[in-house]
């Protein structure tokens, strides 16, 4: 296995200003594994489905070469489900409702196939059982990548906070920064993350963009695609993240410039998958376009003038 | 007079969470001249003031090659007077106490030796006045740059439509933009706004960047400068602008690449006046700051690795 990808596997019900999309497939691992499907092959989810799991998108997802040995179904629970509502300028939402479901007995072994993974993506995911996944990948993967949010910053900061000191890099919203860091400058929170141990944290700002900061103090920016209209923005921080790990592990190697290449992709992808509903867009992305989007990005960001 | 400048000189009590500054020298053209005074010279005002308004800060400004041949000085009344308080996260703050004083008697008529300026700013005022101030430069200057708010979009659309058609660069927030075009997307606002006449929109966001749009269509996005802490933002979009149009004068044309370089500067101004109280950070900018902070600017921006 090239990339393991551990997360949620969901039915979603989302409304937005453009419309409601009832019970559709989501889910952090969905979105993840399709968009590191475009970079490398195979991937592998650690996940949890339950009876109501349309077995439509288990097939689409191995078509994309995503490997499911480690999803279990859950022979009587339905699956996690989430109900939410975004506010018209898309960037707040309400969580309407949700259903853990399945959602408390997810696995915590994953297969054999899956133990000597190089690459290792870390959804969000309670980080008692984000290190229980960790610790079966042996030798210990090249690149670790991990998620979070603000439930486990505030519920299980001290295993959260352990998980840290194993991951390369963490990517989370700005929120999610200031209060893991305590701070509101974002510089501030970010040698303040870095110094407990990854050496990069990517800060994702949605419609503004995100924030690369090093470890060694370097500081970098990239600006989100530019869209006439967000359709939904659900599954965009995964997509982003997916894309992200996916190019690194197609590289094999993580250096800086590699992320910020990695980092343009997930760019790109994200603005994909926001422009329909659910991970529809992800299912079938036309290579040609993610070339197109990469030269517009570019041209975007390009205002050097030297010298000056 | 290579710019002038039309726009309030005020007297501000600002509160942040850093501090407290009662009665500080404020004002756009304040800060616009200021910052442009950086890149072109001499720079003349267009103004009004009160019996309470410093000498001392005249004196500052003609040491920077700023003209005040325009600026009036009211022999009964006080200056505008503004207070506000920033919130905790430096983006939204509240207006305590407005006193338009002298802002009811601002001079319509510019001085003789302001009339051939080849560059005019009209800061945030009453379009009507905007209006009669850009009619007395004959010929027409090169350049006209223009910024406005929310109380003329609502309260004097039909003026400020008519001047839209006057300016060669609009320079508002993303709020107002959306105010101003009725839309949320920015991508359709900018189309909207740019058919009424300006040939560039830019669109300020604060900490999260500018974005530039082209009547041919095309966006380009600036990050906003790296800072650890915003210590008052008063000043920071007339300072980005003020820079923005010194830079265009000094170098005599308006082309996009002159542009993009000017928003530079203007994003390298506003990061240092924000990082002081008032204007007291642009009395004396180092210039090798200036390219030092160009070249943290560029290569956080840079993250281009081609080919694909």
């Amino acid at each position: 296995m090239q990339l393991v990808v551990a997360g949620t596997m969901a039915l979603d019900t989302i409304e937005t200003p453009f419309g409601r999309a009832e019970r559709i497939v989501g889910g952090a691992a969905t979105y993840i594994a399709l968009a590191a499907s475009y970079y490398v092959r195979p991937v592998g989810i650690v996940s949890i489905i339950g009876t109501d799991f349309p077995a439509e998108m288990l097939l689409k997802l191995e078509e994309r070469g995503i490997d499911l040995t480690g999803v279990v179904r859950h022979l009587s629970k339905p699956s996690f489900f989430w109900a939410g509502r975004y506010h018209a300028d898309m960037q707040g939402r309400d969580t309407l409702e949700t259903q853990l479901n399945v959602l408390e007995d997810f696995p915590d072994t994953i297969p054999n196939s899956y133990k000597e993974a190089p690459f290792l993506l870390l959804g969000n995911l309670d980080p008692r059982l984000q290190k229980r996944i960790y610790e079966q990948i042996s030798p210990r993967p090249a690149v670790v990548l991990m998620d979070t949010m603000n439930f486990w910053i505030s519920g299980a900061r001290e295993a959260l906070e352990e998980m840290l000191g194993y991951v390369d890099i963490l990517s989370i919203n700005d929120e999610e920064a200031r209060q893991l860091a305590g701070d509101y400058s974002l510089r501030r929170c970010a040698r303040a993350i870095l110094a407990k141990g990854p050496a990069y944290l990517i800060v994702k700002k949605g419609e503004n963009g995100a924030l690369l900061f090093t470890k060694e103090g370097e500081t970098f920016f990239f600006p989100a695609y530019p869209l006439e209209d967000v359709f939904d923005p659900t599954g965009a921080g995964d997509t982003f993240a997916g894309a992200i790990m996916g190019y690194i592990a197609r590289e094999g190697v993580l250096t800086l410039d590699v992320l910020k290449e990695a980092i343009v992709q997930g760019t790109i992808l994200a603005g994909i998958c926001v422009e329909r509903f659910g991970p529809e867009a992800l299912l079938a992305v036309d290579e040609s376009e993610l070339q197109r989007r990469r030269e517009v990005l570019l041209r975007m960001s390009h205002f050097l003038r030297l010298p000056a």
